[in-house]
């Protein structure tokens, strides 16, 4: 297992702490850097064991990372990998966590265009590990987050072949299961696994009469958990992935009309045909 | 705290199960009987320890009854309160636990008016424990499945105080918070936080592509877990309360047209309000 001298985590949140644990329970890191922009969350990561040192001057903490992990809000990641780029050690690895990747791949390969620097010797690599859940913070960050964790790595057209390795590796280290596929391909599946459950749960939350809030059980509970997720955040995961979204959200309405048909017109032999093949979808996923 | 010399449990699944469990657990009952349709599963819940007897023979297990709590699926409540009210004692009570309401009052009350028995000698009160989860069969049956959680009663008009109050009390030994409303009131309420989740789960998990299902968490997980029901017990219940259904879908349906709209027009603001709005009824609530 490749071991890291000093690995730099800008975003020490829910995802970017449990990496920090991750690395330093397992002994895959000498040092791991906190690059963040309050104290509080800073001390709280470094408290919990999480990082070894924390900084809020990105340049400072990436100086001699071999290895940058950003962790920042989806519509930040850019800007954050840019500036890392340009601080960090020649030969550095960077990789992302964000959920939505077509937008930052094609923004960073254009920059790549116009800065000689990209793809000679800044090597970035995507990656989305599908391990979020509602919460946020340091606080709940878990060492063991990752494990048989689906982790999704999503090389450009100029990755090479080894940097790709290199950070499926790094994941794998953590305990995730590893999938590759291209930016574009990431993005219309978490458009339907995620994206659009997500706007329905905040619609369901929404539309239930606050009247009969105190009435609602298990079935609302798990269907509108995610809609407590952070409002800034998802909005910009869903506006960067708006095409996909608006796709996978009209098969999920033009789905949801023919229950809705099938209830108006009283056919118990057409919902019940429905409600058994939603069924055998989601047992074979399990829980 | 009332205790029952004879209790009979006509469907010993996972909440007629649970029902026994928690009555011996407790003590609260020094025979319980179990009325099901099948060898088995009378089994599984006697080793269990949620029945004292088993039968398959309805009038055979409520003829010593002082309660009878009819669990089978709303499509045969009616018909198994009308048995039961022929064969148990004088004096017995009667209560279901049935997820709609308003068509099973409706039909007795009709019966009432046909037949001398009813509300003279025969007492009805319907009951809905919001306990129920996407698992069947006594063997996920809890003495606890009832402990914090809310039990609407649904008394009808010709229900008596003393009635209400004793079936009250039942629900309130076995750990259970308690709610009164009428069965039109509960039928209006658990359409928007129940049957409408159910449906939208149902969609979202046969609207998600095959080939990114390997892709699914947590999100994923939770909006659709619901959708592993029984069809046929959900068929039932949609259709059993379908006018509240329709209007609940079409308010769940219109927040949604709002979320999408905000997605088409790229208009962050309105969706982070939108998703805001969510995420602060949907921490209201809890986990």
């Amino acid at each position: 297992m490749r071991t890291w001298n000093e690995v730099a985590i800008l975003g020490v949140g829910l995802i970017g702490g449990s990496i920090g644990l991750a690395l330093r329970k397992r002994g895959l890191a000498r040092s791991v850097v906190g690059i963040g922009r309050s104290d509080a969350t800073l001390e709280t990561a470094l408290a919990a064991g999480a990082i070894t040192r924390g900084t809020k001057i990105l340049a400072d903490g990436v100086q001699a990372a071999e290895l940058v992990i950003v962790c920042t809000p989806v519509g930040a990641i850019v800007e954050h990998v840019q500036a890392t780029a340009l601080a960090c050690p020649r030969g550095c690895l960077i990789t992302d966590a964000g959920s939505t990747k077509q937008m930052i791949a094609r923004s960073l390969e254009q920059a790549a265009g116009t800065d000689g620097r990209w793809g000679r010797d800044v090597r970035f690599v995507g990656s989305h590990p599908l391990a979020g859940n509602e919460k946020r913070g340091p606080q709940h960050a878990s060492p063991d987050l990752f494990v048989n964790r689906t982790v999704i790595v999503t090389p450009g057209e100029h990755t090479s072949r080894e940097d790709c390795e290199a950070i499926g590796e790094f994941w794998r280290a953590l305990g995730a299961r590893l999938v590759e596929m291209s930016p574009e391909e990431h993005d219309r599946a978490v458009a339907a696994t995620s994206h659009v459950p997500h706007l329905v749960a905040a619609a369901i939350a929404s539309s239930t009469p606050e009247e009969y809030v105190t009435l609602t059980a298990g079935g609302w509970l798990d269907t509108t958990r995610i809609a407590a997720g952070d409002p800034e955040l998802w909005q910009q995961i869903l506006l960067g992935n708006r095409t996909n979204v608006l796709e996978a959200l009209a098969r999920c309405e033009a789905m949801l009309d023919r229950f809705r048909r099938a209830v108006e017109q009283a056919d118990d032999v057409m919902l019940r045909e429905l409600l058994a093949q939603a069924k055998k979808l989601r047992d074979a996923v399990g829980s």
